[in-house]
């Protein structure tokens, strides 16, 4: 197995991209790695965890770099050597089985969409996400990659967030929910109602309509929107959660006392900030693409890195597409009723 | 003035309906009030505050309440006779200047688009939160009112929202953005595309598209969207808030050490609980009708409906309708553009 890996993507690129690879080489066994980026700014970090002479390692060259505040559709037309561009078309050609990159998530999309397209009989593929609920974990899928669906893409999010929620969070029988403003069967947009419809009928553990707080109930393992409504949702939660620390600090730094009270409380508040730890799960999949995608946060750390590659290959192991495949043959006769 | 209260609203009612408008009429003067509902049940309330014999206080008799769990449109139709409707008809019929209402969102936008009618030249009423930012406070608009909207209606709602954030927040020239997946103009959908456009023409501080992150940053004051987004937005950041209370207590229970340090932690800790806190508030308005609609939380406390009293007051007071429509009259003309 080969996996490929932008090197140059995310905001602390190339170091974090190459001390993530290195730690997943190290931790991990029966793949190996195409490197791709700008060899002159890698080599100097591939020799310092000696990954130069590892046969595990392989480089390619590319010579541009999407950068963190370019339009993404410009860019990939604009930069057909970039390392993102180079690596998807490596996966595309089938001389790896996977890509992982990290930050730009709209050239991500536009460059797997070009170089590795959609499987066959998805109509648009869609970005899974892995949200903390009070006791477990939430998929939530489309995050972005479709700011307009329709409900047969809504109807092919959902197998398409089954399969990955039972793989990665080890579900049998995934509760899948679709988000409206109500958990009434009746409630809903056009879209959405429509959706409703296809999802009701497919061979699929289909619990209704669920509400934007059941991403945090335990209610529902999975909840497919639009890519629209699954953004918004997404950095609102991520903004928010960002702020409760920064009332936290507020508040617990306002006299010697409660400083004193925040010391004591160092453990709790790290536990507190790891539930909403992305790095677990190191980015969120392109779910729909041939062969694996892995998009990672723009600020990903060399762990979160490491573990992006862990997905990937595990994600590759496990028959992700074989697996969806086989579920949307039996889903999507449903699916195109009407269409 | 008269402020026609919808006494059957709510997981509390009448109780907690009742008691916040004791504490109403002795925290403020310059109004009266219509209590509207089951005059058995109410009546021993009353009497208990003394308010039985005031005469800032008028009772309506209703026989019908809308229950939590029921379908907002079959309520309205089938419940003729309900509180909520009884009340909005008598701000419809001009015998009060605004409704309170608590609990039931869409029987109360119901029975007020029925009863109360939107403005002259408003398309849409959007219902307007107030949600807390790292040091201030965001204005979100609509919060649910309209599962679609256009371009257009999401114009009149930056109108609006800006009059509203000037009253209540205080605010001099509020930052209006457009709620999309990126900051750059091109991003969005179709309706946003459009709703930008007309956005960028209007006389108002419009400062281009906002994410879901930036409701928590203090970047912009008024964030509009379709209701869809909206609602979706604040229930789960509602959720992801008691997820985190529900974390904090996880992290604060683990041994003796940890539940003696979180004693101590007491006052911050409800310093951030208070951070979330809607009552000051009282409620969301619907932005848009003829005269004042205020919709409370179905958990409201009396201190909510309090306040909510106070807001409905404050907005007849100072001419919230008049303002709007002086202002979309300015706007209109640009906003009707091509549609």
């Amino acid at each position: 197995m080969k996996i490929a890996i932008d090197a140059m993507g995310g905001d602390y690129a190339p170091a974090s991209v190459i001390d993530g690879t290195a730690e997943a080489l190290n931790a991990y066994t029966g793949f190996d790695v195409v490197l791709v980026g700008h060899l002159e700014e890698i080599k100097p970090l591939l020799q310092k965890h000696g990954l130069d002479k590892n046969p595990r390692v392989q480089l390619v060259h590319a010579e541009q770099v999407v950068n963190m505040d370019e339009s993404s559709t410009t860019a990939i037309r604009a930069k057909k050597g970039s390392s993102v561009t180079v690596a998807a078309g490596i996966v595309g050609k089938g001389d790896a089985d996977a890509l992982v990159t990290i930050g730009h998530t709209g050239a991500a999309v536009a460059a797997t969409m070009i170089k590795m397209r959609t499987l066959p009989g998805v109509e648009r593929p869609a970005i899974a996400v892995i949200l903390p609920s009070k006791e477990g974990r939430t998929v939530l899928l489309d995050a972005g990659a479709n700011v307009e669906c329709s409900s047969a893409n809504l109807a092919q999010f959902a197998v398409m967030g089954e399969i990955y929620s039972k793989i990665i969070l080890g579900l049998d029988s995934p509760k899948i929910g679709l988000m409206s403003v109500g958990d009434e069967d009746t409630k809903g947009n056009d879209m959405t109602k429509e959706a409703f419809k296809l999802l009701s009928n497919m061979p699929i553990n289909f619990i209704g309509n669920v509400e934007g707080c059941d991403i945090f109930k335990d209610r529902v393992d999975v909840v497919v929107c639009d890519g629209f409504v699954g953004n918004v949702v997404l950095k609102a939660c991520e903004g928010l959660s960002k702020a409760v620390f920064h009332w936290l600090k507020k508040a617990f730094t306002k006299n010697p006392l409660r400083i004193a009270t925040a010391l004591l409380a160092l453990k709790p508040f790290a536990e507190l900030k790891g539930m909403g730890d992305q790095e677990e799960y190191g980015g969120a999949p392109l779910l729909g693409v041939n062969r694996i995608c892995i998009i990672g946060h723009g600020s990903s750390s060399p762990k979160a890195v490491k573990n992006a590659i862990r997905v990937a290959v595990e994600l590759v192991n496990k028959n992700l597409n074989e697996e969806i495949l086989k579920k949307l043959q039996a889903s999507n006769a449903m699916i195109n009723v009407g269409h």
